[in-house]
């Protein structure tokens, strides 16, 4: 059998503990130089040189203010707040890196496209190539009325938007300038062929743009299309648009009816399965022997902060979680939102008793996902499974400790990953994002993408 | 007498030949390698290097459309376009440099300041405090458009919201978080002392965001502000804002009553004269012999684009120069915006008669402002005499062919600077931007800046 090679993102935002609310207060945790730039660019050298893919960033522009109604658990802890743009480092970690791919999520909600086009744009010419678009449609309440909105937008609307504001972007980055357009012949001393850059006369009901792009083609065009949507109105956006889906489930018995509904949306879209990266989330707390590994993991634990996992889980689902008793279990919990993150957990774990506490602490150590404790074989026989039984193609892998979480999984999992042909070797990687996600040549979206339809715009307009 | 020490920038956008249209076809112009980011890096060194403060980025976000109502000549020209975020490339340029300042355009008609606010805190944060924010209430006609305006905002109506825009910011950046609101006490487990993280409250006639910032107090909080109000409003607003006001004017005549003008209101205002510098522009073609100096200059303005510079020229005063003959003589032109360039350019040589193609030509070589062709000690005396005469403290320095040009000045005209006292020595360099341009020590606005207003915001707000 061939086995699929896994694809690995380190999951990682501007702040300090992304997904690990205390663990800053570990004595080995550094996650709260995220300031400075030495620790981003020796971060991305790791990653590189580790065997990582590519580093996707995560954002939030405001704070989680649900628990108890403030943000003070969220300030007092740290907990993604303070948080910076995630765009700006980029060019220094790209700078010192060759190969490895950058995620950064941005919202549809809050930015003109024209200008986020050209954003985007400028940083896949300065990566050459390497810039990957994680499409969020939007964030917390508390961003939102920092925006000029009274709160969030409806659900619906939000991807009505994203549709057309996406619409703007494929006509700017695919349709705009013609492949040839930038000559730069310094003999006949045209720079650009003006025939070749087209208006793309967007008139839509939210966005007006008459074009042109700003920007000459850069290497990918569009950047590599990121998408987590878990509603059916958000699965049916990402099996659009989506090149590369994250989708962060604890068990394989619920990721793996995500993909396939998922994978069955996308070729209902006239799209090949396999221009589709599905990315789950997988933590891994590894040391040479289980003791090892399970010393590392009690010690994270006690550097969690029960308050701080509350805030982010509070903000996650919108369920102010104070009014629970600690050492209650979650089981008769009534609202749909908490008994929904509830059932997640429980089905992970049916033998447990899931109290508050409990599902903090899971929370706390990076528990989004599965946290998978263990020698570096355990950790990559249970990778192998997620790939092999939920059908997810990689793993936005998150740190608990930073970026100690990151060496220890370069230095020990990436070897044995190696060893069973799951991952490529070290030299065998192309220059840009999409080509190492879809394979040599595959620089450019292909023709069975929505993206497609804006290539031929010069032919539908007049200049 | 103790001679004033001169301030540099050099004056560059993320596009080809920014102020020279067609001098990109010159064998030895580099400028369109501008989506390279080893571009930026290596020019970044070679400025740290060779005695700059700064580089300043200009920046549009359209084309130059006004010159025969079409951007063909603009296009063909290479005139700007295509043209790059200037944002992105700054911290792969900080990572290769120490003390190099980033003095970057950014609009506040067309950004929330809520999300520039992070954007320029991020980036002091990564830069080390290292940045600098040329405050511009408008681009062109082309860019408005794109952004859902049927055109620009009257001039008034411009400033009115940059001073709201201004005020938003300066509570985000002064006020929302005091000095010590970041503890990262690992054994108290306190990462912010929430109390000290302040909600911003603002609501104004523009601009609604109860805050609180996203990010913690950066090395300079405010980046250094940058400001080119021509208007009387203009004025008025840069003298009240502006730490540092950039004039393009072509003659000490001219400049010398600006000058006057803004230090007398920045008086008016409270404000330490000492505490705003005032840059013009020279654009030095330079050799090791006034026969070099003229060989240059001559190579170059065979480079220049006619149809090039008359798009920008028509862009920049929004009269439409195609109507004018190449060889008639100015001086009859009835165009109030026209006359008035015009004006300027003839006050610049009264015995010249200037023709459109003159001025043209004048343009391509660099020349918004004088240029000046002759040996290092040509190019020290005019710098010299500027500075004496009409009270600037230093220069954005524009090329007409990059890098070659700023190679040229900080080979030859930084030594000659030196000898006379004019720059400091290479190794007397501060961390930030502000310490470089205002003294050791001063990292921070200074009290009698409007900012700090703001900085009392924890008194006057409820949390």
């Amino acid at each position: 059998m061939t086995k699929k090679r896994i694809f690995l993102n380190a999951f990682d935002m501007h702040c300090a503990g992304h997904q690990s609310p205390g663990v800053w207060t570990h004595p080995e945790d550094q996650s709260d130089r995220f300031n400075d730039l030495s620790y981003w660019t020796d971060l991305a050298k790791m990653l590189e040189a580790g065997g990582f893919d590519g580093i996707f960033f995560a954002d939030v522009l405001g704070t989680y203010d649900v628990y108890n109604g403030s943000r003070e658990a969220a300030v007092t802890n740290g907990v993604q707040v303070p948080v910076n743009d995630p765009l700006l480092a980029i060019s220094a970690m790209a700078h010192v890196t060759e190969h490895l791919g950058f995620g950064v999520t941005y919202s549809v909600t809050y930015e003109h496209p024209y200008i986020l086009a050209r954003r985007l744009s400028t940083l896949d010419h300065l990566t050459n190539g390497r810039i990957g678009w994680n499409i969020v449609t939007s964030y917390l309440d508390s961003a939102a009325v920092n925006l000029g909105f009274s709160g969030q937008l409806h659900h619906d609307q939000r991807y009505e938007i994203a549709e057309e504001y996406l619409e703007v972007c494929y006509k700017l980055w695919e349709g705009s300038w013609e492949e040839d357009a930038v000559v730069k012949d310094k003999k006949s001393k045209v720079y650009t062929d003006h025939s070749k850059v087209h208006n793309i006369r967007h008139e839509g009901k939210h966005f007006t743009v008459p074009g042109p792009h700003l920007c000459e083609p850069s290497p990918q065009r569009t950047p590599v299309l990121y998408q987590a949507g878990a509603s059916p109105r958000g699965r049916q956006f990402a099996s659009k648009h989506a090149e590369c889906v994250f989708t962060a489930g604890p068990t394989i018995e619920i990721v793996k009816d995500y993909v396939k509904d998922l994978r069955s949306r996308v070729s209902t879209q006239g799209r090949n399965e396999e221009d589709v990266r599905v990315f789950g989330i997988l933590t891994p707390i590894v040391g040479k022997t289980e003791d090892e590994a399970q010393a590392k993991y009690e010690t994270i634990r006690k550097h969690v902060s029960y308050e701080g996992s509350l805030a982010l889980l509070s903000g996650w689902t919108g369920i102010d979680l104070s009014q629970y008793s600690p050492d209650e279990s979650l089981k008769h919990v009534t609202s749909n939102a908490m008994q929904s993150a509830v059932d997640i957990f429980t089905k992970a774990d049916p033998n447990r008793t899931w109290t508050l506490r409990e599902l903090a602490y899971h929370v706390g150590v990076g528990g989004r996902g599965p946290v998978i404790v263990g020698t570096p074989q355990q950790v990559a026989d249970e990778m192998e499974r997620w790939v092999n039984e939920a059908d997810v193609d990689g793993f936005n892998i998150p740190y608990t400790m930073a970026p100690g979480s990151f060496q220890d999984f370069t230095e020990l999992v990436v070897p044995e990953l190696r060893k069973r042909g799951l991952l490529p070797p070290q030299d065998a990687r192309y220059e840009t994002y999409r080509e190492n996600l879809f394979g040599e040549g595959k620089t450019r979206l292909p023709s069975s993408h929505p993206s497609h339809t804006w290539k031929e715009l010069k032919r539908r307009t007049v200049t």
